[in-house]
């Protein structure tokens, strides 16, 4: 696959943007498209063609790539009159980089291999930094002889890809991912809560944990105490990285797919009412690590109450 | 200190005994006891000498090393008729790496005072390996000066040493790097059950762990599958490691220092009760990892019904 | 409304048979449909009218009552093809019985609204044994005037009638039941299985906890141990009942319901993964008590091992 | 045992002291102790003794009850210098109402019996509203031919006297039944919580819940909603009751205990943890339905934001 490659782009939020800019610098042909059509702008002044309807952008376009919130929005995007499905002929590709229910992924891969349309989950780790880094991981589900074709295009994007398996397994494994990474948030929102109590300094702890057992991603970049970790959400007003309702997604959709294979997972659905919690406290866009804040600030509007 | 100082090391189970050969190994002369003698007898073939009660030991010491497995044994070695208090004379210095209460931590360290004799919590992080490498962490609480004292023998073992704060400081940093350890291990254990249910390959998985907001020591070190690390506890019959009874054990301090401090921490608490699914099922002595294995095993014992 | 008012009962289950039952009884003129026909025999044989679809049935009567699973088989059979809104006529009246999202009910009830249908949420409490005996208890959602117009037939087959609110309300109020009644099964599991492990004697814990701040519905029909309660579920193979995968079902539309509400909801969350580990077990069928055996069976297992 | 019987009370608090009124009012000669003396006064000018110490109660007495909040308090009142011990002497009998732990109070029995003393436990059901009725619940542990001696005073306070086993067994019992009770108040939390974000009115809840599934004792006693039950804590400034202070200790010991025998009580663990949400608010000493108030108020206050 050489970059005269037709790509389109649907769905430039704070993970898309970054993502089509790399596509784009990479050199292959791009068209994007987006519902609120201003932030396509930077894009089509950087060269892309800018398309009116999903349908427009996949007529023009050998490889469709969706980056959306939801699988509600990636049916509708594919489905609607004037939609994916309507513009692409048979023979083209669709990768979707959004997080859904492994068994929706699977539904749509086959609805579209009905059409002649092959298409690959490609679910994401990396958050904002390493979309506009380039530097994202990519868990592919679905046919291994698609992803050589496609991999130029992706690579444009992504360090790290992986085919894990046929369709929903890409999916799977995300979820299964954001399980880990949305335990290790709510583990450091108590413990820094609880040193926060017992007046343990939160710099001094963190250099600790980074050489201890409990080192992890969430010690490195997400420390729910401002000023710990200039670059962090937490010195930075809490701004995302990975907002809370996003957490809360992947979370309901990790159990509601261990249901349906019988898998209790009784942590996680732990973790999901903590993230909760940050909702009902009015953070849900705020990054997901708040939880932090959640439990400190408990503890010192008790403080001020003794 | 020069390494005419002289050292008594008490306990050499599974991380004192690789701990006091590092002592010896280090020039410093050395006086050994264990409850089971014959546990020391390598380190008196090397040089030691061996104490027949923990009083004599200590009378033969300026520094103290304590590395036991509950707080009742510490305090019972400090304050037995022939126990280190008996022997030991005003201005020695006691340092106490097991993990306990922190609240007890400060009634001895101020018990030790009174008698005018130094004591510092040294809890570490590391396991059987980072003793045997001589690469802990240690989480010290207690007087500064006296870590300075002390610091030559304590580097002889670990290969970061962190000066926390006062009394019950390095056991509060300790309990709470192990409240997200432990957090590590369950959602792995949750992760790998729903990955073995829905048919995702388990070396794949962590390889794409490895690189994205999953990764954490657990996924470095503690995959509950055999197979996937050749040096892991999953592939070595569960070998500990860390064992689960421990785990426990530091668990519950956590939750009780916690309930001390009106702090709720409700996924500290869901994460203990699924290490006691592991002493349910007779695993108390096998690494803490093996919760996946429970859960693993109850997928099978399904699937061989249906 | 007399009882010349006809009504049609679709869903002859485990509640809805002995429900229609009743109101046939009541000397209601009566149609039924079951997916599964031959369930109507009996019905027919004692005077009931067979329809052959449920368009049928619902062209034959005033009032359509609705008694089915989940919230995908009520839309299915009210707007297929052959379904109830292709055969009722404007100002004729639903009353749906089944437990599903709040949510989806009140766009159920809009949706019959706009054909000029006016439709009751009706969800129940009482089980199998109220619907045998009449004694159910309905939660009424919806218009209090068309409660009034249709209360003949719902007293057929209930005791206590409530008109809780509008749309959705009957539905929450169902699902909030459901949590109380689901915590109360998780903790007499628990504490039944503490009580094994220790020793004490079933049926006499059960005498105390009756006259104790335990005491609550599930301590007097669903205790989890054989022998002390002849006619529970766990003296008779634990034969719902309540089936565990209703209960499991209902909590989890109460999860989702709360989410929708950023009501967080822990020990729910907690309880609902209590009830998949009876479905891993392969009790998906047996009353909702069945965990209590999980749990005991657990500790026997583990005695047997030492 | 006739009413010349002499009895002794230890322990006058919010139990204690309605349960000597009746211990007096049945006409045993009554020797009382209490901590602080002034809580005593009634009782004195009522015809009670007033001793110094609790040596001196139990001097004058054939019988000693206890009823104390710790096993702290039980341990020392019995060992102390001037303590039950020193003026019981051999034949005499002990009746401890607190709550504590098991394993404890199986050790006090025994230590006890080594003096010729019998011992017996007694923990209650009922609260102070039992205990003013003299309609307490007693779940004895020890000696059933002891407890046949000292019936005749039990019964002066106890509506239903319950002979469970061993020592040990009774404080089992009471552990599970608290166990239960503590899971039907979180649930009314979260069940009466989503009610008041969804807009349900609570009485017309209430009415429902007593007629349905989720009856149980807490619907009976303590709805955490101000109003809708006029003698219950939420009408009454969360008038105690049963203090939440008290339930978290507990079920404490109940997870501690059942962590003694390795029996995981998930369910539990997650009710403790609610309950310290309460304490950290503030609550100690609110009735233990104050947990309800405590998730209410967070709807408020984020609809507040809004």
């Amino acid at each position: 696959m050489s970059a005269n490659v037709r790509v389109a782009f649907l769905g430039l939020g704070a993970m898309g943007l970054p993502m089509a800019e790399h596509v784009l610098a990479a050199g292959f042909p791009l068209t994007v498209w987006n519902r609120t059509a201003a932030k396509a702008d930077a894009l089509v002044t950087a060269g892309a063609a800018r398309a009116q309807t999903p349908r427009d952008a996949a007529a023009a376009a050998d490889v469709v790539l969706l980056c959306l919130p939801t699988q509600d929005e990636v049916r509708d995007i594919l489905t609607r009159a004037d939609g994916v499905l309507a513009g692409l002929g048979a023979g083209k590709t669709i990768v979707d980089t959004s997080t859904i229910d492994p068994s929706a992924s699977q539904q749509l891969i086959a609805s579209c291999a009905e059409r002649g349309i092959e298409m690959l989950e490609a679910p994401l780790s990396g958050g904002t930094i390493g979309a506009k880094s380039g530097a994202l991981t990519m868990m592919i589900g679905g046919d291994a002889a698609v992803l050589e074709r496609v991999r130029p295009v992706l690579e444009s994007m992504a360090k790290n890809i992986f085919h894990v398996g046929g369709p929903g397994m890409g999916q799977t494994l995300k979820l299964c991912n954001q399980m880990i990474a949305g335990a290790q948030t709510i583990a450091l929102a108590e413990a820094y809560a609880l040193l926060h109590a017992a007046g343990v300094d939160a710099k001094l702890a963190t250099d600790v944990f980074a050489v201890s057992t409990a080192n992890c991603v969430a010690i490195q970049q997400r420390v729910p105490v401002p000023g710990v970790q200039p670059a962090g959400p937490a010195s930075n007003e809490w701004r995302p990285g990975f907002a809370t309702e996003w957490m809360a997604k992947d979370l309901f959709l990790a159990l509601q797919f261990a249901r349906s294979l019988d898998v209790p997972v009784a942590q996680n659905a732990a973790n999901l009412q903590c993230f909760e919690q940050s909702m009902q406290a009015g953070y849900r866009k705020l990054d997901q690590s708040v939880f932090g804040k959640v439990l400190i600030d408990r503890i010192d509007a008790h403080a001020r109450e003794r």
